[in-house]
């Protein structure tokens, strides 16, 4: 299915590169190479998911339009496939999230409806507009056709990494609800197997890395409250908890400070931008090398959908 | 020569990808491709030339060591080729040149010597080292082999052009002594001539965009005093100036403001960190439309090596 979806991908994602500096492998304390998805369209990894799921449709369906709830890079990756399919898109995005990210929604021709986090379930909100406009619900992370499409980052990742002479080590994977952290270590798993992806969380909302502990589906306490807004699912999915309890490491935690001197460094040495979610496992691989074995590192900066101030305030602060 | 220099540059340099957003294709007025060289190593394409320079001396020159001139960027881009070498760089920087770049070029190993722009010639300090040390100078744009590793950017750029469809337009390049643009200029003439490369400069250091005007090389009556640090040569090359003006099309002048908006829109649309000597391009492409014909163009961001607090005002005022 990964390969599939790379297929109907081809000419219509970007091929990442993969990164790396000498100063950065100074700070990780062995080789760090850095694979930017916040280059990709829409800039984050889910426009992969977005195609992936939308060209996996009969036509009749994807003609009645999709429907997703995100708190704003799954919600520009669908956006933007279905504005390219040429159907509609009603995105269901918290009334919290990033102005930049509803902003992007809005201008890729989304219907964007806004919900109350704490008061309104969004749910309810989306079964509404599937039965009334016969829209097809797009998951950020528990549908197949969208860890296929976040999984072709994994085919890249085995290629690229080999042509670098990398194939052992971890490769770490900011993690929300483990759809490009489940497709991706599947990708690895047939192309790559010396690779063994880990997840990155922030502190507070570490419910993959408690889970892989504990060996079954763990929940955050609270489901707002952090600046990687991007990965603060309430828990790994029912597909994807499987596929991580069966191929990844240890999770790695990270707090918003390392969060933010890595899109510092991430500025300063990789010219990228990366958001606070996004810069999860590049904050793992640089901070927590203890916690990491081998010479050489992967890590996926996997956004950088990030507000003007937030970016300053990582650079008044780290840069 | 450039695609010799090419293949020594196989496996060292970085292939940039081509990036797009159709939010800057709405302002730019027709599509709009960016050839992002600040994610090069050292942060510049600069690299390429190094590189090309340094790996086509023969054994016992190289040996002896090399030495450059610059503000910051080809400075950046010797040192890290002499570093991957194993031979000694002296690099004479102006002492105004960004802190940034200063630090880089110390931290890949070279010997910094600081001068005063208005009141030293780093002609003769350079002279100094060549005679006292053996050095051999890597000029930074007025040298065959450099403007045959700048050319490869030219060679990608034909390639990738061409899988997103486009042939023919103008490809604009931020242009200071010229031997990126001339290098580019000279790989597309063989490669796709329909892509006619046209400088992008500064107000107030136009020196090539004059020159193409008046087919004879023009002085900037200053040499420093721009935002743009990057690409305030005095005049444009002997050896270039030939090339730019039986290859290029007409300069296009920008303002510092228009630059620091290419910036801000760089970070929000495309994720990636411009300078703003790097920006001149895509700011030509944004806000000169209008100068500009054709559905298509190109713009090659040539550098991100910029310090925070400058960046910090791009976003601050226009983001």
């Amino acid at each position: 299915m990964i390969e599939a979806a790379a297929q109907r991908l081809d000419g219509h994602a970007r091929k990442t590169p993969l990164l790396s500096s000498p100063f950065l492998d100074e700070v990780a304390g062995r080789r760090l190479l850095v694979k930017p998805e916040c280059l990709q369209h829409t800039g984050s990894f889910k426009f992969r998911g977005g195609w992936a799921a939308l060209s996996a449709m009969d036509e009749d369906t994807r003609k009645r339009g999709v429907l997703a709830y995100s708190s704003g890079n799954h919600a520009q990756g669908v956006a933007a496939a279905a504005q390219a399919h040429g159907v509609p898109a009603v995105i269901i995005m918290p009334s919290d999230a990033p102005q930049l990210k509803i902003d992007n929604t809005r201008a890729l021709g989304a219907e964007v409806v806004l919900y109350d986090r704490a008061g309104e379930s969004r749910e309810e909100i989306g079964a509404h507009y599937e039965k009334t406009r016969g829209l097809t619900l797009v998951k950020p992370y528990d549908d197949p056709q969208v860890i296929a499409g976040q999984g072709t980052v994994g085919l890249e990742i085995a290629e690229q990494a080999a042509a670098e002479g990398v194939t052992s080590g971890d490769v770490l994977v900011c993690c929300g609800g483990g759809g490009l952290t489940g497709g991706v270590a599947l990708a690895l798993e047939a192309r790559a197997p010396g690779l063994r992806v880990r997840p990155a969380e922030p502190e507070g909302f570490d419910d993959v890395a408690r889970s892989l502990s504990s060996g079954q589906v763990e929940s955050n306490p609270a489901t707002s409250g952090s600046i990687c807004d991007a990965i603060l699912t309430p828990a790994p999915g029912e597909i994807t908890f499987p596929i991580l309890s069966r191929l990844c490491g240890p999770g790695i935690v990270i707090t918003e400070d390392e969060a933010l001197r890595a899109m510092a460094l991430a500025f300063l040495r990789l010219k990228i931008v990366v958001e606070p979610g996004g810069a999860a496992a590049l904050a793992a691989a640089l901070f927590h090398g203890d916690e990491i074995q081998g010479d050489a590192v992967i890590a996926v900066a996997t956004g950088g959908n990030v507000d003007p101030a937030m970016f300053i305030r990582a650079l008044e602060q780290h840069a």
